[in-house]
């Protein structure tokens, strides 16, 4: 309730969700239908992933050497999920789908995220498989594969990293040979491989990243190739085992019932794969499904932050203990724990941090959908550039944040949020892997620096700041937010600071001194972007508490977060510009001896 | 190895401990016998606790109904910590102890407490309880009770929480009836009460606060009693049961293999329950011993730090992956992790919180060595005054900070880190009980802020910044640390600002609004105290570096992770002393509707 009632304020108040409903691609739909579908998820999502959660990560999937056992209710809940339609929400009619926006997508897609993330991750890695297949395989195998996958028949995986090659892709080793038949034979191992196997589908199908041998060294030799669990017959039917093989499941901290796999290709010879587009492109198309998969996480990150933030905002209202510090009486009764100026910051903190997430991951889904109503190609350029800017920020500013959200969930329970009586330890389990998958957190930063703002002479920078400068122009216009909007201004002024010396750096000393730093470059511009985002959520509020349509006490919130954000976090950036601006060296000149 | 090399750093270089040596107290010990301890802890905590960490994880303990069980490797192990005397260790020889200085007795902890906390919980727990005992009990209660404690016979525990009461102990319902025979009849529950119950010892010893009927309300009317769980014979021996069970064990996120229980004393009419000291003055006995217990947290919580941060910089040096930014060739060999620039921040930063929660814990044991030695009350009450204000730092500051220590241990280690095949994500896992026992950070921010800074006008806190000023007295005239130096000034100088607004708010408005932010006051007071424990690290190793001894590596080590800890961490502090100056009042404006 809480969570769609965030999401409508999101995607209809923030947003304007409502003018993609005026384009021929989105006519279908309208509020109501939007409205229908999260409600839909919202009741799916707590009858059917909810209720076993909990089980799901004390019971975690096992493997007797021939098939992977998982709980049966994890069967039931993807059955479920199919049978909604939701697999196919965003694909578009001709593909079998619903044809539904982006955001929509995204906003359904978190309601499972916050009942059940790794249940939901089966799913979640097929739609984004589906949708690699869709920009760029070819019609034929997306009638054999993808056309299943989005029925829900078929179920997806990437394989991308091996054992000795985790973020390093240019040493991948896995082989493609290419056979008379125009297939290829894949032999080599990846790991970290999620859903990598399970009996829930009928058949599993592996996007394997592959070298064809003879081709160019490093990332320029990658290709990419669909390899089925199971060989189909001519009709499409599953039929005999690929030469894939479970070589073992990864046990984690949590999670757990998403399997996690390493997979042997070719142990028998080569395992039969198809190749996806060109040769040696592997990469390119991989990345752009990355760029899902990377909003993706921030969406699961954020929405285990939600999750969290509910559950201890419940919790302190219910529970009391303790009574006010003036109160000297130790017979007056115990206050709920809400009233205690501590809880008050750490409910307040999640709020920032997972209300920010949320937020900043539906506006890029918005620009997905801003792309595809795109009038000129100059129009899509321009958003695939704002795009691309900001995914390294909604991968890593909700992994980042969110965990420590969770960590104060635990924090205002107490002893009780240590346990597993309570959802809040799996919560901050669950989301500690965000910061590693689909590029760590420090991946992040160097793709941020080094690829997105100095690769393109920080023109993407510059185009962005221009478009946050509208809000700031706005909320100038108001007193309420003039400071805040003040603060962001000079937020925008030490950033473009800080990069004109970092690119100086580049030219002059090279990558290593420039991106020395990058991580902390990426969290401050993360903070510079969220506070964007609080400010957009500010003036929307005070546009509706001036309208007077209800609600004061949501709104209020919203505006007293956004205070809180621009008091307690924003000024948080300056200590770290500093460091960016003097290109501290402490990163490179530290000897490993010393260490 | 490494653990040992840093703990004989600091005490025998930072805080000259050969010193106490000439005391008539300590006069048996000399630098031999205290490495030659550290090296029996170091090889015990190696041989016999090491081993089965991940094993006692996997298999928490269970409760049959009738009796607790543990993995046998858990007896076997206290087995020798008993066997090899450590148990006595800081005890008098009176006592049957082996009169070693306490900051000696801490740094032996501190292998088994890197090595597997759950197992070496018991046994602390138990001197810790044997300790209250030495202070506040009777000869006669010291016979039958603390003795065994000390022989490693009996265990012991404390029993403050009721499941209704967590912080807030004025509430406690625990009632204790007196008899004829001077004994007491305890009836209550007691919720969160760690070694709880086990079979590893003859008797299980508990320290229950209990409220006398008749006595003064809250907190004045509180009492602590003796509870064995076995009665003893006329000779000491443990006869029959007495009427306390065990309810239930709580199933933790980690920190799973001490019990965590909750006891019902009196289901049958009442647990015989022997008074410690005069009534209603319980509380006050057991905050001696808390704030023992809180130091005792900080050790584990710094030494969880250590051990993360040794496991992931030889992860780091071990695992080659990628290559430097500037080679641009994919077929040059990957390097070792450690070479990027953002693997050595990680290893930076956690060498910067743990080596410096460490040398504070150490530096916390040493004011108990020098008030045991002192010669004059004054010079006791004064070391009194200043353990008082630094245990609150010394609980939280390691808890917060290394969580993020293991945290990035994890990120160290990327995807492997959050296997359970890798000790990293255990550490995490482990520690993040630390802020939330013996006192949440929440609480340690209102001791210290309230009692140990307001409560006396600022007194303690003057005097330790007049400590501080002769460290940085002697950094500023050497160039190499002047900058430092002059920055630990300023840092005084801003929380002498901030203090004061506080004090003059307490006065004017009352202690809610001075005390709202107590827990920004806790983490810049923390970083402040921390810059100048990181000052005297980088002094000694200058002083050694400059006497020429060898072991440069390890010496430059300290002075990079002080300049480090000075441009990465203090200046932090800046944005949250301008909310402490502000009295910012988000945490007690915001309206919990709003939230």
């Amino acid at each position: 309730m809480r969570l769609r009632r965030e999401l409508e304020y999101q995607l209809f108040d923030v947003f304007g969700m409502d003018d993609l409903f005026k384009t021929s691609h989105y006519a279908d739909h309208d509020r109501n239908t939007i409205v229908g579908a999260l409600e839909t998820a919202e009741k799916l999502a707590e009858e059917k992933f909810a209720p076993f959660a909990a089980k799901l990560d004390a019971n975690e999937p096992t493997f007797d050497g021939e098939k992977v056992h998982l709980i049966e209710e994890v069967q039931e809940a993807v059955d479920a999920y199919v049978a909604a339609g939701f697999m196919g929400a965003g694909f578009d009619y001709d593909d079998g789908g619903m044809q539904m926006p982006v955001i929509a997508c995204q906003a359904i897609l978190s309601f499972f995220c916050a009942a059940n993330l790794p249940a939901a991750g089966y799913p979640f890695l097929t739609i984004g498989a589906a949708n690699l297949e869709r920009v760029h395989a070819s019609e034929e195998q997306k009638k054999l594969f993808m056309r299943p996958m989005i029925e829900g028949r078929f179920f997806g995986t990437m394989c991308l990293s091996e054992p000795e090659a985790g973020s390093s892709l240019a040493d991948i080793r896995t082989k493609a040979e290419p056979q008379d038949d125009g297939t290829y034979r894949i032999t080599g191992s990846k790991m970290w491989i999620s859903a990598g196997d399970h009996e829930l589908s009928e058949n599993i199908v592996h996007h394997v990243l592959a070298k064809i041998p003879g081709g160019p060294p490093g990332v320029k030799g990658i290709s990419l190739f669909i390899v089925p669990k199971y060989l189909l017959d001519e009709a499409g039917a599953p039929t005999q085992r690929n030469d894939v093989k479970l070589a073992g499941l990864n046990h984690k901290m949590g999670y757990r019932g998403t399997t996690n796999t390493l997979l042997n290709f070719g142990e028998e010879g080569g395992a039969v794969g198809y190749l996806v587009g060109e040769p040696h492109r592997g990469l390119a198309y991989m990345f752009q499904m990355m760029n899902e998969a990377r909003i993706g996480v921030g969406m699961g990150a954020a929405a285990l932050g939600l999750a969290g933030y509910y559950a201890s905002l419940q919790y302190a209202k219910d529970r009391t203990q303790g009574r006010a510090l003036s109160d000297k009486d130790p017979q007056s009764p115990p206050v709920p724990i809400i009233e205690h100026a501590d809880v008050k910051r750490m409910l307040l903190l999640q709020k920032v941090y997972s209300e920010g997430a949320m937020s900043l991951i539906l506006y890029c889904a918005s620009l997905v959908d801003l792309h595809e109503t795109a009038q000129t190609g100059e129009e899509k350029r321009e958003i695939t550039r704002l795009l691309d800017l900001l995914t390294p920020v909604a991968k890593s500013y909700p992994s980042e944040y969110c965990v420590q959200a969770n960590s104060l969930a635990i924090q205002v329970h107490g002893g009780y949020g240590y346990t597993r009586d309570f959802p809040v330890e799996r919560h901050y389990r669950d989301n500690r892997l965000n910061p590693i998958h689909e590029g760590t957190t420090g991946i992040q930063g160097l793709d941020l620096l080094g690829r997105k703002v100095l690769g393109d002479g920080g023109e993407a920078l510059t185009r962005f700041m221009g478009l946050v400068g509208e809000t700031t122009a706005a909320a100038k216009a108001n007193p309420r937010l003039q400071q805040h909007a003040e603060a962001l201004e000079q937020s925008a002024a030490l950033i473009g600071d800080i990069t004109k010396a970092l690119g100086e750096a580049a030219l002059k000393e090279g990558p290593e001194r420039a991106l020395a730093n990058a991580t902390l470059y990426l969290d401050v511009f993360g903070q510079y972007v969220i506070g964007w985002i609080w400010l957009r959520q500010a003036l929307t509020a005070l546009r509706l508490l001036g309208a007077g349509g209800g609600d004061e006490d949501y709104l209020n919130g919203k505006l007293a977060a956004c205070d809180f954000f621009f008091r307690w976090e924003l000024p948080k950036i300056g200590p770290q510009a500093l460091l960016l601006r003097n290109l501290d060296p402490a990163t490179l000149e530290t000897e490993g001896d010393w260490l």
